[in-house]
């Protein structure tokens, strides 16, 4: 694209053929990664036949074709638990097809601080730590107070009642007293993951 | 009261003589403690010129007669930081003018867990924890997941933009990952406060 | 679990597998109950052929393996119409399962007040009332009104239109002039059996 | 008015002369009572002075000339607390002026059902009850189940947190379990009043 | 029921075992009208089957057994078109089995100022207007400026976007600037039916 | 200002210094009207000391310099009563500033039918009508069947309870049946007046 | 229809045999164009069978007899992407068949400016543009700033999370600085395309 | 503090006492830069008296003791308007007093988009843009779509109605359009400049 962010094609609600067609456009007249979210199995296979090259992630439901060689830039996505999986998923995956090495560390939800802590080394060498999580997200907090570098917090529709469909976490981690903590839309993984690519652009470039 | 609870009188918005007039007729139809929240410093002191034999606590805004002796039951109050402590002041003052023993326990927010963790064997030790904490509420899930004994959340009006006046610390509480968490109503400090006491007074009782 | 209180895993959106899975570590290296909240006949039946030993509640949706002997503790779980009854058994079943006793009260909806009041002797021998009420969360009110034990509410998703899917009632209990009930997450039967368990732990305990 | 109701003036933001006028306007124009509600006691001086043969009532909040006479339809107002009782006045006032009598019953709150209980005769001698209610608005359900009269709720603005200024009462009322009670706005006192004022004329019309 | 009002069974989510049960009883304890709302067609055709000597409203989705005797008392159920048919027809059924007279006119919406001005008389000579509006709700404060009778609003849920399914017409009638019209529950023609069965008591009465 | 609008300064929240600066800017710099919204009459003085010139509203609360010359177009603002008189002024103010002929119509709310039929003819002769109106904001509707040119909405603030300081309006607005009626800002006078003028371009413009 | 908008039937939720009897009706006694929107592919088959001599635009879900002829008054319909064009096309088929011009400009969302500023020429030379955005409809501000004539914007319910379903995108298109842009029901297509006939009408009236 | 980021006291609701308190702590315990937020002018005074060395910004009401070196890091304050000034000035200030290097682009709202685009290489050249928008909160949208380093928006509360005190803006900023930007809460100057601190960290790590 224009200004130097790889091109993702939103699949939700896209026929295989819409998806081909923009799939095909975007190919050509770019050099970069093309990558399409939201994709279920089905539209994947059609998808992949018109177009070969690409691959398919059915947890992260991601198309990839042409990913980017990796940048030495290296995200940790921290999660709760088995509900916020597929959110984790989508953020890894499209993480990694833009060139930034990941890793997932799940079961860290603040009612348990011990498992938490255990991981704090493996968070503190991240360049950048993805949060996602649902219900309350008070692990963006948690996890703000133990890094200092960029906390990038997934508000997810897990849960019921009060949660209200991932508002309340998104509400609550923008409240969060951990300071300088950033948040992206509901369920977003995908949005978290282009935030981790800007970062890594200025990581490279380095300060003088 | 009839059904065995300490009268309690809410103070906001009532005439110094309205205050005097309800305080004299409990305090002549019942035995136990009688209480006013909410009371400002000039309503106090017209109303114990005219009602003497009670005492203020202006942090606490609360009006005393007749406290009641401790019972044994202990609570232990926790918040994350001074925004916080109005609230806290007045659970820790209904709760002691009722009987019960109250430690409290600041600076403790989940941006700081080393601190929080350091404080575990205080909470552990407590018949009850009640958890004061507004913008994202999230020291209720880690204390929920520190203690095995009741926690009484008090979500609170502090903080500004999405904090929504103690809504979304309200709604997170609810939406928590800790199991067994009970929520009042927000800065209802008087609320956990009444909590607290329902709970004692089974604990007295015992178990078969 | 470590700060003592029984493995509930929610069983909602997961595959049999990985309920297995989840259940068969828990077992291992856990002494006590283990549950599963939310699940459907089709996943209780493959689960419990891969883990014997466990037994379903089809009304409450609950798997269980090693239930807790009775602890002496007992709560009355109250509520207005047949349209809360699957939270009340869920309810229920969760509060047995940890050792806690149980006795169902329905059709006591405050548009009825007779019908209460003929239970009060009931719900003042409980240690401790659930309340499970939908639309207007009013029962919550008048039954804290009637007992001076803990009182625990849990609004309900019943109702239409202005119900909102239970978050009228959950603000109605919050507001409630009842003073020091307390309240959990829309439609929670789980949520009030816990913290049913927590109080039970403390009456256990006794104070000196 | 042309459809037969009182003509009643929103005094709230009006400036005395703005009132002056427009009660000069009315009382000549029209035969019946003319009534301004929510004026402050100082516009209520000013207002006299110009257009004598009025009366002001300070805690309604509310100019009268020309009372109507007494139409033998009778009204319960009935609230739980002293801090409704501004809107209990509006409510009765207006009531009054237009032909209706009326009886106040307070200290009726759903949390001490047996006081509400006492009362149930002088509720169903009411042709109507008009319920003031804020907080939860459980009086509405409780009421609306006791008497098989109309029923007219008003939710108030009272109390604070998780009662959103009344929205949360009102939400309740609606949603409540009580068959055919109706509802009007927030702390509306005088839609109470002119609901049951249109309900005096279908009773005095009678039926064939 | 205790208090004189018809007996309504609210039948969404029950099964036709669970209505049967319901019906049999009260019919055995009662003497007047039995009523089962919100039931479809299947269900119905099961509980006749096993209650014999009720009725079946399809488009009210409404069963009756023992409907009342009329009353004399009339009321006119006005829409504005085919989107709110089903609630005017669930009041106006509803209304007609417990004894009271009913016309509907439909058509009238505020967008058609002349097609409404042609139906005054009609409105005029009823003892109680109920009006059943979508979208924006405006239809009942036209008919509250065109009667003095008691006019009972019912919020629709139809229409999409803006419209909140229902909440912003409920809150657009309370906010009415005509005086003294009542509203019930998003979608509850029986809410309002059963407030017309209320009024339709005192009319009776008559006054002295 | 570039694309043809007139400069319109907003002016809450500005110092008199500020909005000298801005005004003698945009003066020097283009050539139409300069005009300074939600300016309160202490403010004025000194902006009009400084920058002579400009004539001040105190009911519009707007500063104009260099007024345009009446273009033709001609609007009329509709209203239903007094409470909604100072965004029917801001409105009206706006419009002959930027050349738009401008009738005020008022005391037209829908609960006056009658009132309102009376000025169709005044209604139907404008090239738009700006309809203002706060509580329910039925007006809209109901103007909007009545004539066939462009109805540009106002909802405002005014009223209480349920009215949400202008929201419950705004909504209604849009719900409307009224087909073709757009909506701007709750309040904001200035808006529908902006709307109007780009109407006027369109009108003068004409069409082959 | 009797103000001089063309009849426009909203065909959600209407069986056939509804449709056919109302489009009947209009097409006797009406001599302009008869619209049914939002109508699917089976339901309009049979409605063309029974009713011939209309035509169905499947994308627009539209249904239209007896079109207008072409007044000269042009639009263009502008959107970001390819999940608002079911409302692009809604607006533009329903503004087509009422005589109005139609350019559609799609794929101009404000991410990337240069495509949107590359369209500045065809968004000047129109009468009217029409803006359908999602998300947070951005578009609406931008455009506005670009051109001098009327801008309708239509709010969407694509996307997902934080859009609220379109309440997002309508609230901020309120909330726009960009001066004088109104605003329509989410999704509605054709609203817009009922506000641009309005505005049809001025400009062929022209201005003295 | 502990993890590495600067110690940042929020001063609104502290009474001089307070900060003074908590100031000199933070002075003897940390070795970096401390500061207080949101302090007006008295206790600015009051506290620099007590606590000399310190430096006061009024108008980003900031106090600062200890500043940090510059680092090399650098980032943009872009806003619309004069209204969002103060929070450009906190953001500004906050990361000026962390050794982050500072530019500010006002007036360069999206309804004048080539003011916005005149300043594209000034944004380019950013390790970071903080985008401070309120009302519709478009200009993060554009200037996500201009530049590819990281975007952290802060939504402000500036505007009136449908704003709703920032909310509005804050959750268009999340449905926004322009993908891997990232948002802070509603006027938080302070959490963007902390979130700049945090990406200032990883820049000068560098990546391998
Ligand atoms: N999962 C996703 N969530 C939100 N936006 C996305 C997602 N995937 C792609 N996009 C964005 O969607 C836009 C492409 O939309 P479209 O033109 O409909 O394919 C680009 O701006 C992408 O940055
Ligand atoms: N701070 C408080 N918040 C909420 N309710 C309170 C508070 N203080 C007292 N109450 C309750 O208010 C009721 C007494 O209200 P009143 O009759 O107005 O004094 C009792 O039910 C108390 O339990
Ligand atoms: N307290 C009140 N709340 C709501 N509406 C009122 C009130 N008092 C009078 N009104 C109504 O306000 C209208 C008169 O308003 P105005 O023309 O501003 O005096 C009439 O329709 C009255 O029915
Ligand atoms: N303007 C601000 N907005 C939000 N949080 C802040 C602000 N200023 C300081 N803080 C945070 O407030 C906490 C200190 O609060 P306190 O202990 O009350 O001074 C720290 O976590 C800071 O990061
Ligand atoms: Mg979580
Ligand atoms: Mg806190
Ligand atoms: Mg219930
Ligand atoms: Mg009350
Ligand atoms: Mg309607
Ligand atoms: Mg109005
Ligand atoms: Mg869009
Ligand atoms: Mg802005």
């Amino acid at each position: 694209a224009r200004q130097g962010l790889p091109e993702v094609v939103y699949g939700s609600g896209k026929t295989p053929g819409q998806v081909v067609e923009v799939v095909r456009t975007l190919l050509r007249h770019n050099a970069g990664p093309v990558l399409v979210t939201r994709v279920d199995a089905g539209t994947a296979i059609s998808v992949l036949r018109a177009v070969p090259g690409g691959t398919y992630d059915s947890e992260a439901r991601l198309l990839v074709w042409r990913p980017a060689e990796p940048t030495g830039f290296s995200v940790v996505v921290a999660a709760a638990g088995t509900a916020d999986l597929p959110v984790v998923r989508e953020a890894a995956a499209v993480a990694a097809a833009v060139g930034i090495g990941v890793t997932t560390v799940t079961d860290v939800g603040v009612a348990g601080l011990h498992r938490l802590l255990a991981e704090q080394d493996r968070l503190r060498a991240a360049d950048t730590v993805i949060v996602v999580a649902g219900m309350e997200g008070a692990l963006a907090s948690a996890v703000g107070g133990l890094v200092a570098c960029p906390v990038v917090a997934v508000p997810t529709s897990t849960g019921y009642g009060a949660g209200l469909d991932g508002i309340t976490a998104l509400l609550a981690m923008h409240a969060s007293c951990a300071a300088g903590i950033t948040v992206v839309n509901i369920d977003s993984g995908f949005g978290a993951a282009m935030a981790a690519f800007r970062l890594s652009r200025v990581a490279r470039r380095g300060t003088p």
